[in-house]
């Protein structure tokens, strides 16, 4: 038995999210079908981060266990001949037995991107989150530096959300413009469900003057979901890259 | 009567190009289509450009002629409600009744995009051509140099092309990386038709080694296309904007 690590990218559009669902296509459903055809076993994947539907991946972290004597590196060609043009295997190599996607993760990076224009983007209108007023880029980028460190991040959780520890340490959120895109690139050691998307649309309300700085400031205070903005929408956001210990991918 | 422009942008993915066809979706088509839709007219537009199936635009000009008494800058929302997403009125404006988007452009810019990486890509896949081989850049932006300047760019025309002259004047050819993505930008006073493609796919030659540098030197003095690499992929181009003289367009 061999422990295979895939590193997946997927243009979120047409899936029901990572997560294998029931009745609606997922991308863990594609990945793990390619990966039973390839090596005749039925494989189940373990995936770092269950991305929402629409959501996008250049670096989700995926890993299964098999018997196929196929080599970890050329996992990923084989794979991409037989997976849909709208996932692709970037990497794929072996790793050590008790290695986990999920578990291992010692944070991610998430990019959220807008198009700020009064018009949408027909280009990038599956990527970018339409923005019709102008973004003061400067107040965000102020208003994000109060989510870097340790806090309670509980308001910043979609409702509905069960988990107990809401603390969460956030390394870097930093903003910056190119032309008609503005783009958001939040690191930390995890993230609450939707929260980066909540962070997103908090500073699209700041940017805009909707709501007031210091937004971020009063929610880990109180804790409480209605001091921030609204859920920004699913197709803005990109899982970039899940980190991990160098020495838990050591063979 | 009055002349109105229109900024276009589209996805060109699932158009059979710009101009109308008999038997296949063209950009043109669709939006002459929401004009008459729009306005009770029957509408003719007429575009500076006309784009290739697959071949996108972030900067098409159309004008047409109309009656209608809609404010020339509501034309770009209200057909915006009608248009699909994958094409949009970036702007809209009245132009004198001489104005032309073909005849009288001064020039126009392009982008060509790489994916240069091992596996192709999932997000950009409809955006940029995908180069399995390292690029060599630095080498790349010199061979594009040469291209700078009045030239008879003869070789550069897809076979089967008719127009009489070939000399063109290319303002400004450049490259430049960011991380896997190669972008290339041209700008001239007029391409002949598959030019930018056939540049593309010859500096993708001269960036992997395959062919020697001064290819374009050469294909300008024999005129012969066969001293040119392979016309790159329509996916890769973007029509970014169409030039005028300001004078053109003052009312």
């Amino acid at each position: 038995m061999r422990k295979i690590q895939l590193i997946v990218e997927y243009d979120g559009t047409n899936y029901a999210g990572w997560q294998r669902q029931e009745n609606s296509l997922a991308v863990q459903q594609v990945v793990e079908d390619a990966l039973s055809k390839l090596t005749k076993e039925k494989i189940v994947i373990h995936g770092a981060s269950r991305t929402d539907a629409g959501v996008h991946a250049l670096g989700q972290s995926a890993h299964f266990k098999t018997e196929s004597k196929i080599p970890a590196d050329k996992f990923s060609y084989a794979l991409n001949t037989i997976l849909p043009p709208d996932v692709r295997i970037r990497e794929s190599r072996q790793v050590p037995d008790d290695f986990h996607a999920r578990f291992c993760s010692k944070g991610k990076r998430y990019r959220y991107l807008f198009h700020v224009h009064p018009h949408a983007s027909a280009i990038n209108r599956l990527t970018r989150a339409h923005i019709i007023y102008p973004l003061d880029v400067d107040r965000m980028q102020k208003e994000a530096q109060t989510l870097v460190g340790t806090h309670d991040f509980a308001a910043f959780a979609a409702s509905g959300s069960v988990v107990k520890d809401t603390v969460r340490t956030i390394y870097r959120a930093d903003l910056s413009r190119d032309g008609e895109e503005v783009k958001l690139i939040v690191e930390g050691n995890g993230f609450l469900y939707n929260m980066v998307r909540i962070i997103a649309g908090t500073l699209v309300g700041v940017g805009t003057g909707k709501l007031e700085p210091g937004a971020f400031a009063r929610a880990i205070e109180t804790g409480n979901r209605l001091d921030l903005g609204v859920t920004a929408p699913a197709h803005g956001l990109t899982l970039m890259e899940v980190f991990y210990d160098p020495k838990d991918l050591e063979l």
